[in-house]
């Protein structure tokens, strides 16, 4: 298996601006990401404070961005990183069942602005999860509830139905699912989640599931989640100056490492995390 | 006299993404740095690390960054600022025999590549100084020499001459010089500067000039030497991740506060030290 050099988790600003940076420094890397880039850039109506475009739509500005990478032959990876591992002197980045191995990591995974449903942070590990695929195994045979917020979900639901004895799914958007037969499509708005020692049930606004487990599956994992020993301070990732995370060779840039909220902020990160990763990989550490 | 919300002090990146963040903030603010905002993008031959430009120039690119700035209506006053002093509530910025008042600043000066001269740390604030036109009165009837970077150096020498009983310019870039008839040009390199305790001589490569002082006019002064009582760290302003220096409602952002030097590392900062700004403005000190 091919261990790249960086492993750039995210395609907004950030992952963008340290992809084009990794490239220029010529590493190999990885980059994930979805392939609308961003949903943060595609919703803007007008950007002005990105200095050198003014008056353009975030679609507009997607489009330099597009075009950008293309110059610079960047590629990216559309798959959903579910779970990041430290093995000492490289990462494990799982997708599904799929694994890729790098020797660094940027975390630009953005900051999802859902809120946690009632129980859901208190149940956390206790029956309710964000990786569907990882904790599959433990479903065997049991009924599993996928509260999805995006098509990416539905491939893990589809995956997880062929070892739980049921599998419901309460879609959070509008549109088509391509779902196995034997998945129960739940359109309804979940309300709480219950259980005592481990989560037993779902409450949505008009019925209620007994289940044995729940995953919520967002546009972006917590980083906490995503990453397991990553120190978070406030909600986000805990970096210094030259975007270090508290994990050797793991570093983080843009909306995940703290506020303003903003591309030209998260960009600007993007490199700094590319060249400290850079400088890592050659030996000053 | 006016006295603005925030004086953002230098017109690269850093300086230019503050000002327009400050304007979109509706603060007001004054913009000081040099008309062709930085050199460091006209003179760069090939831009592909700033994202969503591509195989422009540094030229083009401040093509793109003045006409950013002209749709917003952000003005700019080519000044340089010699010496900003901390007030309590407010700040005073110096322009030669000028005053600007404001009760925040973002110091956006860049970083000056130039080595110092030998004998030139040794002998700071003992006959060696950065601002010629601050320290003018110490210098009334006595032999002064000045080594100007650029030809905003002319000016301050001129002032200087009316004061002093004899003024050498020692031009350390070629063009024609508008300088007062009673100052001798001097086109020579500079060595060394001696004295015992205080400045008595400049060693060219061809001669030496016995002077009572030397000021060393450069492209940007050192920020420790621009506002005194600043915190400086490895030869940068010390800043925290909001960009906060160590004096209260005084900001930094880009190349001043630390590598790696580069354009939009610089621009992030300067978004998030004029938000930054804002907030202290806001009362959220
Ligand atoms: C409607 C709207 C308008 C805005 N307008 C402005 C504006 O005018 N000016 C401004 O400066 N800012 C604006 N913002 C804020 C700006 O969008 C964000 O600050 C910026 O997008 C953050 O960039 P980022 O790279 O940190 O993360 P994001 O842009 O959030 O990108 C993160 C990316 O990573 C992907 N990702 C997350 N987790 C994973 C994973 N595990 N595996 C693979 N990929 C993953 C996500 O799908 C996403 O594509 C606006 C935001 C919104 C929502
Ligand atoms: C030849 C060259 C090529 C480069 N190529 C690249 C590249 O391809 N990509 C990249 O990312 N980076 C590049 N860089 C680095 C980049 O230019 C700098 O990192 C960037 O310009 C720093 O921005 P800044 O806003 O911090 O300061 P600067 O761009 O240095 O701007 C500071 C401004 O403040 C003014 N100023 C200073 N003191 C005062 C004062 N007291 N009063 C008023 N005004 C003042 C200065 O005159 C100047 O105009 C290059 C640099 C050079 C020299």
């Amino acid at each position: 298996m091919e261990r790249y050099d960086i492993a750039i988790v995210g395609s907004g600003p950030a992952g963008l601006e340290a992809a084009i940076n990794a490239k220029i420094r010529n590493k190999s890397f990885i980059l994930f990401g979805s392939k609308d880039l961003t949903t943060k850039l595609l919703k803007a109506p007008k950007v002005n404070n990105y200095l050198g475009f003014y008056g353009k739509t975030g679609a507009e500005i997607k489009g330099e961005f597009e075009k950008h990478l293309e110059f610079m032959g960047v590629e990216l990876t559309p798959e959903r990183i579910n779970a990041i591992y430290s093995m000492g002197d490289y990462f494990a980045l799982m997708v599904n069942e799929k694994m890729y191995e790098a020797k660094t990591v940027i975390l630009a995974t953005g900051m999802s602005y859902s809120q946690p449903l009632k129980g859901e942070e208190e149940f956390l590990g206790k029956g309710v999860g964000y990786c569907a695929t990882c904790d599959a195994p433990l479903y065997k045979g049991k009924v599993v509830t996928v509260v999805g917020y995006n098509k990416e979900a539905e491939e893990e639901a589809n995956y997880v139905s062929e070892l739980a004895a049921k599998l419901y799914y309460v879609p959070m958007y509008t549109g088509e699912y391509k779902l196995n037969s034997n998945i129960e499509i739940v359109e309804d708005k979940p309300v709480e989640i219950l259980g005592d020692d481990h989560v037993n049930k779902l409450v949505l606004s008009k019925q209620e599931l007994i289940t044995d487990g729940i995953f919520v599956l967002k546009d972006s994992v917590s980083p906490g989640q995503l990453v397991p020993g990553l120190q978070i301070e406030d909600g986000h990732i805990k970096v210094d100056r030259s975007m270090k995370t508290n994990l050797k060779g793991c570093f983080a840039a843009g909306d995940c490492v703290g506020k303003p909220y903003q591309y030209i902020k998260s960009a600007g990160e993007g490199l700094v995390a590319a060249l400290s990763a850079v400088s890592y990989l050659d030996g000053n550490r």
